[in-house]
């Protein structure tokens, strides 16, 4: 048959979730793709691929690619750190000090590669990223990207107010910046690409964010930043634009609220108002239970915006975050929820392991595109998980999985794939 | 000089907590320990140790080994499995079949013997723990335990109403069992003792606890159960003892209440009637934060515990729980501990890392004598911590610590030792 060169089969148990309400599971079925594509997953394969070499995977289990909507690359260095500390102590000793290190080319050189291996390790395949104010670093860390294979928005910080000097820009120097990013990226065909990343609204002058706003309605670029982490930041907001409704309706104001493609992290505070902005526009709320419990931010209700039609994603939300594993994420997110149900009276329902694993992946993969799913189109994103370790004593398939992901670790993670590319570890 | 056969040195990055509040550090120091004793901690050799062999760790830390003071073996199995499930049917179609299985010798050899070997390699050197109401299974645990060269103390569950037929005892019989049990173990020096363990109120008639608390306290046994870990089960406590003052009561009048050493798990909702009864009979409460997230049983609050003069000790309680790591407990411990923090709006302080070592370390080790600790007379039970792969970026011992607890694992535990004796992988 004609292009037979550019498919690719593949065997094993295949597991991916289609909707939120639970897996497709097909015991040693074939994945076929073509251009790195999902043609289909078969329980047998049919006849037209006949002929085609098969990579065997045995009784592995072959899984979408991990995808993370919320990461601070440039605090990697202060991973599982002075978590004793709080919030503000924390940013100010810790965070901004460590962020204006990366002017320096070589030091950002040294943290990104060795951020870059970490979330390869954990199997997170396409990532949305903060790199900090330099636009040098930012460029480091997209080259650095586009040599991995791994797939990135990776956002310049934008920062001219309420910062320490030593990491904050002029509006105009920060505008001028982000549209040479943009500017290199125009029409480029890549895995990697800008992402407009007002830090978030108390960091940011109306100028910048009207700015920031005009930036990414002309090159039609996505957004990122932060929203309701906590309840002094929504004051703060609320005493910097009296005007605004609520804090998302800033963003709003300066088209920077789902005019593009948007991602919003935390949102543990937002109300019913803010959420449903965020539902009219399409903004994606990104979780974050790691941060949200290691900074004392508190509970994302996420069943409350999953009911109301929020899209939800994860995040790993390093250094507030302790762990770049989206796995670890997701054990996360399914404590918390079930605290909240225990605090509900049981009332509101605890999110179950399809759902969570769909935000993870076809959740979080919608912002890339066809990403997260193994159904017809979707990019071939996935990892190959050897687990016969854990799984001695006897398990279902679906046991399997969800022992991996409470009990596993990147041990149990055999390859990656992104585009239907194999992805070997970095060397950076 | 004599008996120099019988000293240790070792050396390296010595840390332990005497006390909640902060760190005992001694960089690149030096350890003598005496027939399995700490001796003391140098920042430069005494003389009279001179011409001792040093076992010289470089850079590594060498801190206490881990403390797991309440952990189900049996569900061992289960792990990070079927967490989709509430509480009821959790028990119902996992965990009592499961525990059923234990009649079967063979079948508890084999799960007893993965069991072991993963808490060893979580750097767990002692532990109190749970077997099924299988006498049989319950000589498996203790004898394996022998042969691993880890301490422990190891419970029989004592079960005689309110639970599926297959595992119910009659409590003339299971109180002839815990007898032999506790017969066999009588004037026997070691590190493996059987622990009285009435599996919990509901599931004890007023017989069965009247004839442990009887056998607790004439072989001073201790004694190990579950307290106040949710709402119904209080409820249903409640209904069955409807003349005791709360449910610690009831352990309380059978002698069953600190009359011996006592550790009660969860204590989620332990009043303040209930709380002063624990501090009064010194009754240790055994904090296991992954399990009252999985099973959503809510948030302990450990800060008042502390300010009200209890010891708090650690817990996986596995199956419950999802890891047998008592570093990773210890993570959500303070991460629980900062949610309450933010629920109070700042007015309950979080734990900070060094009350939390000390609640893995001296705080859990008390319950087996000296250990814990490196000061003087404490056993030495300690990990070597080869962390190198974690610190290439540049950080304090203190920082490579909480880093190491963080974000490390098994791979980067080097060594363990249990009383001066380092202990092997166990081949069971």
């Amino acid at each position: 048959m004609n292009n037979s060169n550019s498919i690719k089969i593949i065997k094993g148990n295949i597991i991916f979730t289609s909707v939120p309400e639970g897996f497709n599971i097909t015991e040693q079925g074939f994945l076929v793709m073509r251009d790195g594509k999902v043609e289909g997953v078969y329980e047998s394969l049919p006849d037209i691929y006949s002929g085609i070499e098969i990579t065997d995977y045995g009784d592995k289990l072959i899984i979408p690619g991990m995808n993370d909507l919320h990461c601070h690359a440039p605090q990697f260095r202060n991973l599982g750190m002075a978590m004793d500390r709080e919030l503000l102590p924390w940013l100010e000793n810790y965070t901004f000090p460590e962020e204006s290190r990366f002017k320096d080319k070589e030091y950002a050189r040294s943290v990104y590669s060795a951020f870059i291996r970490e979330i390869w390790k954990q199997g997170t395949t396409r990532i949305a990223v903060y790199s900090t104010v330099h636009k040098s670093a930012a460029l480091q860390l997209m080259e650095l990207f586009e040599k991995s294979g791994l797939g990135a928005y990776v956002g310049k910080v934008n920062m001219d107010r309420n910062c320490p000097d030593s990491i904050r820009e002029s509006a105009e120097g920060s505008l001028a910046d982000t549209r040479e990013l943009l500017e290199a990226s125009a029409g480029k065909d890549s895995l990697v690409r800008p992402i407009i990343t007002p830090r978030f609204v108390p960091s940011c002058s109306a100028r910048l964010l009207e700015g920031l706003g005009e930036l990414a309605v002309e090159y039609f670029a996505p957004v990122q930043s932060h929203l309701s982490e906590n309840k002094g930041e929504i004051e703060w907001v609320k005493e910097l634009h009296p005007d605004s409704s609520c804090y998302g309706d800033v963003y709003d104001k300066y088209k920077l609220f789902g005019q593009t493609p948007t991602l919003m992290a935390h949102c543990v505070y937002s109300d019913e108002q803010e959420r449903e902005l965020m539902r009219s526009r399409g903004v994606i709320a990104v979780h974050c239970p790691t941060s949200n419990m290691n900074v004392g931010s508190g509970m994302m209700p996420v069943r409350t915006f999953l009911d109301e039609g929020i899209r939800v994603a994860l995040g790993s939300d390093i250094s507030g975050g302790h762990t770049c594993s989206i796995f670890k994420t997701m054990v996360y997110a399914i404590q918390i929820s079930k605290l909240l149900w225990a605090e509900s009276g049981k009332q509101i329902s605890f999110l179950s392991n399809s759902e969570t694993f769909y935000m993870a992946t076809k959740g979080g993969g919608s912002f890339f595109g066809n990403v997260g799913s193994f159904e017809k189109g979707y990019d071939f994103d996935a990892l190959v998980i050897d687990d016969s370790e854990l799984s001695t004593l006897g398990y279902t398939i679906e046991q399997r999985l969800e022992r991996f992901i409470y009990v596993g670790d990147d041990r149990h993670i055999l390859h990656r794939y992104v585009q239907g590319k194999l992805i070997e570890e970095p060397e950076l």
